[in-house]
């Protein structure tokens, strides 16, 4: 039985050297046994493992959990906003590279995202094309880009041109809101902010009128899509007093946040199955493989929230266009 | 059939002449048939109008929609922790004496809350015994004050006083997250930041041990509680993979997160029901009144989710104590 796991990372074995001025340019420091640590800015970043680059480890971790098909995207930490575009853009060529090569030496267990130079939005539009002829198959994004939400009109040509290539966009928590306020508890910033800023990258997204204008385009959000539901609904409500925004919607914000897609990482079994309800046959699965809180055993989650092939992959295949 | 409404907002009035040194003391300026111009900085707030002030209107309008007591507690704005301490315990005591005031004016029909100076939580903490004897059963909290969130340490004596005078604790939503990354999308703030704030807030309070510490206390939040539900299932694993956070928690965050209250202000029959399944016999009645995207009819939407006297009344009177 299918299952697509639509999350997952990857960081290159890897990286070429960076420019001179960039400090903040990965590189990887190997130990033994297949671990490393990706160093940013001379400090360790992430202990990782082969897991990261490896597609045997991964196949046969996928053989345990039943993972039929990995959507691999980058680590997004690598989605390298801060450097000078033209820097950023050999970054993403590099590692949409290595992407397409792991895909390449098993396109029955692997798709791949990629990822474009969005601090020059004309640049990461013009570079679609060459992302898919690589032949990946979305473009994974952060949930902000320097703390620049999707929704604002300048990423809009980038999105038509997505949609026009038919690429999904799946929109990852990066850099969040709020860490300044939470230096007294810098371990909330993965758990309790991260969510928020998916979110809030979701409302500028419907607010903004661009799922309005392009409905064609498949959007995929993280984690669930964070605090999407709560905020749809209060949304909804500010468009109910406000004529829809002065008339810049159609609909209710609450049909373009059932039309986004999003992965079912929410660790909960009864919230997965809302997040469901709430979003029918458009909810994938999604892991976070091979980072400490990804969901070990999707199967289970999938079957312990009474969901099925729609979760397991046809949700997948439909924002994929696979 | 009791109906208790524990989020509904006043303005005095009237404000006493503020400091020279304070450009954001409020002011009123009145105009026609009740309404008025709350001012500050010299600009327009917002137009609120006799329902704010005036507790024969107030009483009027409960015997429209079925509220049987509302709890009065002062709009957020009114908090003042951007004064000096001394100014803002004279407005906290303006503030907190004229909702004793209405409150007398008809006990039957209303409850009260006071605020604090928690820019200095010393005097905030000395404050509530005062509070308490003008009558007042709660105080309302911004979910920061000035970008800091209540689960912080310096917070703690002040909640801890609270607990010992048996006071409830009311989280409303204030100067979010997010303000600066949504410039170009300011109405998102009230519908899109708001809730995210007020779930961030929630979550220091179960990270920093303070709600383990003082499992007596009540704390309530304001629009369901914002993002809690999802953000306290991601936390729930980020207990799960750090031993409860090197074991400073006893039980999983989700637990925590089940003992404080929610107002049921979310806009969804549907998640209002999920929200009191998530926290059983802790969601209680909030309309917001009297402001633009207030619940206009709570009775039809508790019935709506399907819900009874536990969200009619019986959670407002845990909560706070009646």
């Amino acid at each position: 039985m299918p299952l697509v796991d639509v999350h997952t990372h990857v960081v290159p074995r890897d990286f070429p050297d960076g420019p001179a001025d960039e400090a903040r340019w990965p590189c990887m420091c190997h130990g033994e046994n297949g671990h490393a640590d990706v160093v940013i800015n001379n400090k360790p970043f992430r202990a990782i493992d082969a897991r990261s680059w490896d597609v045997n480890v991964r196949i046969d971790d996928m053989g345990r959990s039943g993972v039929t098909r990995q959507v691999l995207s980058p680590m997004p930490e690598l989605l390298s906003y801060w450097f000078k575009p033209n820097h950023a853009l050999s970054m993403c060529r590099y590692v949409n590279h290595e992407i397409a090569d792991m895909v390449s030496r098993s396109s029955t267990h692997f798709s791949g995202m990629g990822m474009v130079p969005l601090q020059d939005p004309e640049l990461a539009a013009s570079e679609l094309t060459t992302l898919k002829e690589a032949g990946l198959v979305a473009v994974e994004v952060g949930s902000n880009i320097n703390g620049h939400y999707l929704g604002e009109s300048k990423y809009h040509e980038f999105l038509a041109e997505a949609a026009r290539l038919d690429l999904a966009i799946f929109v990852h928590a990066l850099h969040p809101v709020g860490v300044d306020r939470l230096s007294e508890f810098p371990d909330l910033v993965p758990f309790a902010a991260f969510p928020l800023d998916t979110a809030l990258c979701a409302m500028t997204l419907i607010r903004s009128g661009i799922a309005e204008r392009l409905p064609q385009l498949r959007i995929g959000f993280s984690h669930g899509g964070g605090s999407v539901i709560p905020l749809a609904h209060r949304l909804g409500k500010g468009a109910e007093v406000t004529d829809n925004f002065d008339g810049m919607l159609k609909k209710s914000p609450i049909e373009y946040a059932r039309d986004f897609y999003y992965d079912n990482l929410v660790y909960d079994a009864g919230y997965m199955s809302y997040l469901e309800a709430f979003a029918p046959e458009h909810v994938f699965c999604g892991t976070d493989y091979p980072y400490l809180i990804m969901d070990a055993e999707p199967a289970d989650s999938i079957e312990r929230a009474g969901a099925g092939d729609a979760m397991r992959w046809q949700a997948a295949h439909a924002f994929l266009n696979l």
